[in-house]
């Protein structure tokens, strides 16, 4: 039964606070549920299990950070919502793990994977190419920042050996816009070579 | 002290048979050491704690999949590199998180890093270039894997509820050789734009 006295909006961000504080392996819906002082089946009404809890906390976290602005040319348009993504992910510990996870279980239509879609929107890409283009760059985003968030945990334990090698000479944020910016350099190769765009799109 | 009836290589491999019968979870030191009858403290001289034992997992899943033949051209030798990384992985259970670890945690030259960077030799890219576009590569393959692991893993438990959006349209592999063409068209741009080769190389 609904719980008069709480949200769906509050229990998702006590489910937040938790992560920013604890980290991915402390958010149990135990915790979550003592922290807001109700008993765990409270909490069932709007998050039947860990899974549905983390595909709304995976949406959560990549939609703050969509980019308001327009720009022309889906090419700029992909590379302001790669960067935008970075930083939401950022934002939140343990994020692309999360984001990761929500997708491999396929809840429902994936908030990272359709903004990026949507950037390329104004692109002469077919529906397969669009859905490959996007999933190309969501996983060179997930891939770099779970690197970066890895670094920072391991920074925080004290665990940390050494500088690796990939991040030696280079700043992260340097390193992803080069990443990004190659992608985006191959697609357009890619339209060039399939000119397959309907006139008017 | 060094136990003369147990080898590092018979350590790694009772290891790596832990990994994919149990996953990374269940694989502890304490574990280990119960497979091979021996005390825990009998593995210490060759892994004195479980980020050295990942480290080596990570090097040995990766380099026994390096493709034999040198190609010409750089393009088509990191295209096969990238495509036999992505076989090695599959190869393990958990090991893009095995491999992303160990990359975070920086312990020594990374394999999946370093193989990559070496099919980048005959390439017109200076070092840092090169350093770069490796690791766009390599974020690319960790982030694809992982999620294609994770779907298998959940697949296992019955907890999938539908087809991610991501994978619908296309099969893992066709999507996988998608992203790895798009990076290295894109990088071909690069070095369009960049001509930065000194002669003879």
């Amino acid at each position: 039964m609904q719980n008069p006295k709480l949200s769906k909006d509050e229990v998702a961000r006590a489910a937040l606070r938790i992560l920013d504080e604890m980290g991915l392996p402390d958010l149990t819906m135990r915790r979550l549920a003592a922290d807001l002082n109700v008993r765990p089946s409270a909490l069932y009404w709007y998050f039947p299990n860990k899974q549905t809890l983390l595909a709304d906390l995976a949406d959560r976290i990549v939609t703050q950070g969509r980019p308001a602005e327009l720009v022309t040319g889906w090419d700029e348009q992909l590379r302001l919502v790669a960067l935008a993504l970075r930083d939401s992910l950022l934002a939140y510990r343990d994020s692309a793990e999360i984001v990761s996870s929500s997708l491999a279980l396929g809840l429902g239509e994936n908030p990272a994977h359709s903004t990026l879609r949507d950037a390329l929107d104004s692109s002469p890409f077919d529906a397969e190419m669009t859905q490959r283009a996007a999933a190309t760059m969501l996983h060179f985003i997930l891939g770099h920042v779970s690197l970066e968030q890895q670094r920072i945990q391991y920074d925080s334990l004290g665990a940390l050996s050494g500088e690796p090698v990939m991040l030696r000479m280079e700043s992260c944020a340097g390193a992803f816009r080069f990443g990004v910016d190659t992608i985006i350099s191959g697609l357009k190769q890619h339209s060039l070579a399939h000119p397959t765009a309907t006139p008017g799109e």
